[in-house]
């Protein structure tokens, strides 16, 4: 059930009310919208009675849910949700979120190298695995620890917010540290255990679609996170598994107005691994921003063919400044913006 | 094997060269480029000898071919292909190929009342089937001839070209004859007796990829077309068949770079039968374009809610009237342009 | 609708019956059970009156049909449907169907050798295509009527009853007259021409599941066979494409169940298609027989590596023998029977 | 590098070779087949200099692996793995290992009828669920520790080895002290830091293949498990997505025999969660049989229309009885057999 407060509701009948439903053994999830605040309920095994909740101040009305999620859904919030890391840099609003970095941190030259590029060309967010998950265990795993210090640096000088994955508890605490977004890879879209432990975060969290899941899958996914208490949750499509083997994976662009329809999370585009391929990450990427997306996830290395992992799909940072122009068009018909590159001769 | 020959080649020795292949037994496909002619040999059992064709004046080189398909690569074609079918309206060319209409022609009145919105957008083909497979054998199969009459009044009185299905070897000699382009469904994509057909058709082909076709496999349908001597194909993208069950098929727009990196055919999509679902038919254009497609082919009816099929994935005409401006913007990005709408205030 | 004759029913009555359906304009569908005949129609475009019927002599009563298919149903008739093709071979009996031979008749010598063979093992149905459908138009095509000559040699010397596939209008015909059972492949399933012309002919028609067809798309494909009036339909399942790449296709051995529970008709399994892989057909055919189903279909010949098509999945005769040895145990199991091979030692 | 050792090898030299490898900074890996004892080596970032392997005493050669795992193979163990769980219950030996239960342990209660039910039937392994893995956060999500207690009383009373999930880290170490076998759901196929931690695990470890995983991906990731020296994994098919849509998931059971021709790691079917659909388990489980599984996992509730998850795969005790008496048939022929159950009447 969704409480739709009044919209000169104060925030004393706000607190009433979720006391009231904490009280009746519940959890209370109060979500500022434009116009009004909705407060949605979580904990309740069966219906919940209205009457108690309905007689309180301030309320407007309640809704019975009818989907299967009940944070998540537009339902609940109207206004798509922007998440504001600082500095002027938000996802979901009309600035496009664009994050661009290699696919792992190999060293503290290699970081730079690709940080001061992506800033150059107008990145504001820098991707780069410390933890990566792989699917033989005698692949590299990253440099871990050691990883996160060399991003935490890379914030630290050029300015740049930090997206990283975490693959379990353990990380997820460091990640926490020393990153701006946490990042939940697509194996571990239905790690449940983790999803958990990321909603008690106080950071945003990328959470990327897994390879075979469904619309609803993946925002009830999102409902976990949602459910203990974190609303900064940024949804990814990276490709889904089919039969086609022109490209790696099958990037799904209809699922950005299908979740647009449903939810008010903001969601981007990872192109490379959507692709999997590096020919295609600029013209996918262009479409991404026509579909609609709130932002792209680029893999850049400044020596693809030597890249300890992903090389295949990671374009040259001459090629990120072409799709940064490329975009950059493209999102203005759309009525969007991308930030401009400082090193930009234009 | 493919025959370069010589830019400044004389159609007396290209045309020596061909009676020399086809006195070996072979035949002879030449395809002129914009800077030399190249000749692609079907019909051989195993490799051909290359010494007597490299000896004849005019040849540059001779060039085994690397893939399983000879005369749809671009290893025999370097340029897009590039379709004329009169009054100006090309497919392949820098002005992209709209073609919009009914799912089927279900009465004139109908079909005359699509016809003149969707001309005044900007459209300049009009598609609506007259033969219509459909997976029960009791819903409405199509008007047959009296439907393709309709087609040609349609393109006397509004000057559309009509694009429009044919299902068999019998209907094939019908839409030739009314139509412009002749289509084939993604059900028939490997009806090879169907491709063979039109493969001998003076009229151009527009072939849509199977639910579950490869790359490949699409390729290869086309070189069945091309290899009975008609080289006017177009290849569309319609959606393929997955898991996914937020749309009615998942559209692949990666397969729009795949084919032009391999095929010198032009490619177009179709997001009405890619997604299904109206509202998603808006977004997936504007990315159809924005990924490099060299047209659309969209379902319009005045009445979707009362269409005789597919409805649920038809726009309205004045929702087509938004597809073509928003198109427009995207498309001079890429260096493109869409047709003037007649009826257009702006 | 349906009209459930009364146990007792005169053949007069039932005749009184369809007459009345045809002058309403209807086609009529007598289909005789066990115990009592339904008779199923087709032809109207809305619902159906029942009254006039139902106060007819013998009727029983006339029941709405809840499935989009008509006339495959089990509610229109609840026993497997048993095809007789004479000489005490028949399919969808207690006796399984068998039916071995090449991909395609390659020779007079080839076919026979392999006739022979499977003969002596106990196949009593032998397979060889004289028409190959092939991705690539520069495949082995077969050799058309000649190999269907070949066939029909096959029939009177080896007592074989002959499967083999038409795929289009034209080869349908050279198929009904020298074969006994027309095979429509899987690329050909939603040909809904050829499936009508295969509705019109007095042989039995083999329906191979298309590589991405539903179960309900499978049985709808049926369906426009029963239409025309040809009530001899077999499926075959032959696998479907998925991401799965350590078999060619991934067969479907639950669709197995699943049609027996919504349909009256007999279904048999290919595991040399549904595989690809020689060295899967023996366990499959194990499991497909376990599963339930009336009969299995298998490349078999004497010298895989040469085949010209399909080699990789054809089973050498003395493996043929083997699988026979093997399903015969299985089957017993499930109170079936394979027929006892010639010149079987045991 | 396999390193195989001669077949009078003594231990002492297998202990040697052994120490050599740890010397050199690798992680030895000795695993004994019936003729004699191979050694893998991880932990080498690349190729490993073999003279000084070769050289030991008792060395017969090295062989360099060709595939991505090492410890998985056929090549470096020819005959499968038979798990010993005590008082006679093997996996991977004649005996198929049955496991059966209720998806959730709901009560005491519940969980007793069934464990009992199923012991009488001839199962010698009980599943059933502590911790469970839920799409939605607000689906039931098993009693967790009190679960786990119900188990232990019924491995007491009921002589029934326990298979139950771990999700994560900090359930693993209640499900090893409580279970005998550790289940790693298809959704944690892929998180690495659950196979890490179970590889270090004293009891062996049932990993379901994930719904989208190819043959490869699920090899790896019981390489994860083997590398860190738990050799006992037993694989476990459980249904893939794809579009079909007449079961809940795709059995695939072609992969039984690819997973035998890859490893030598037992593998067992499980058709419940395969098939969604109660009527699909028992043909589905015959044909698991036939196709050569080493067991079965089978969801059995005594009230399936009031299970707290997956009502709809589980099967009836009745109907499980009779599973057990048409695979014990089955088996035969399979030169396999299945535990007879205590109260059975034959």
């Amino acid at each position: 059930m969704l409480i739709m407060m009044k919209s000169h509701a104060t925030s004393e009948e706000i607190d009433a009310v979720c006391r009231k439903i904490e009280l009746m053994g519940y959890r209370a999830h109060p979500i500022p919208g434009s116009t009004r605040t909705a407060i949605g309920i979580t904990g309740n095994q069966g219906p919940i009675e209205a009457a108690a909740i309905e007689a309180l101040p301030g309320v407007g009305e309640c809704v019975p849910v009818s989907k299967p999620y009940k944070l998540v859904g537009r339902e609940l919030k109207e206004e798509t949700t922007v998440i504001d890391l600082g500095d002027g840099v938000r996802i979901g609003g009309p600035e496009l979120a664009i994050i661009a970095g290699p696919c792992a941190v190999e060293s503290r030259e290699q970081t730079r190298t690709i940080a001061a590029a992506v800033a150059a060309a107008g990145a504001r967010l820098f991707r780069g695995g410390a933890y990566k998950p792989r699917t033989s265990p005698y692949s590299f795993q990253g440099l871990a620890k050691e990883g996160l210090e060399i991003l935490a640096e890379v914030r630290k000088d050029f300015g740049l917010k930090i997206v990283t994955e975490a693959i379990d508890v353990e990380s997820i605490e460091l990640v926490e540290h020393y990153g701006d977004v946490i990042q939940i890879g697509a194996r571990n879209m239905q790690n449940f255990s983790l999803l958990k432990r990321a909603g008690k975060s106080q950071k945003p969290v990328l959470l990327k679609r897994g390879i075979s899941a469904t619309l609803d899958e993946l925002l009830m996914a999102a409902e976990y996170i949602l459910a203990e208490g974190n609303y900064n949750v940024i949804l990814c499509e990276r490709g889904i598994r089919t039969f086609a083997d022109h490209t790696r994976n099958t990037l799904d662009l209809s699922v950005i107005p299908a979740v647009q329809r449903q939810s008010h999370l903001p969601i981007i585009v990872d192109p490379s691994h959507g692709t999997g391929r590096r020919e295609k990450v600029l013209p996918l990427s262009r479409a991404a921003i026509a579909v609609g997306a709130d932002g792209l996830m680029i893999e850049v290395h400044h020596q693809p063919e030597e890249a300890l992992s992903d090389g295949n799909q990671s374009i040259h940072p001459l090629d990120f400044e072409q799709l940064m122009d490329e975009i950059r068009q493209i999102a203005s018909v759309l009525g969007r913006t991308v930030a401009p590159g400082s090193a930009r001769k234009t």
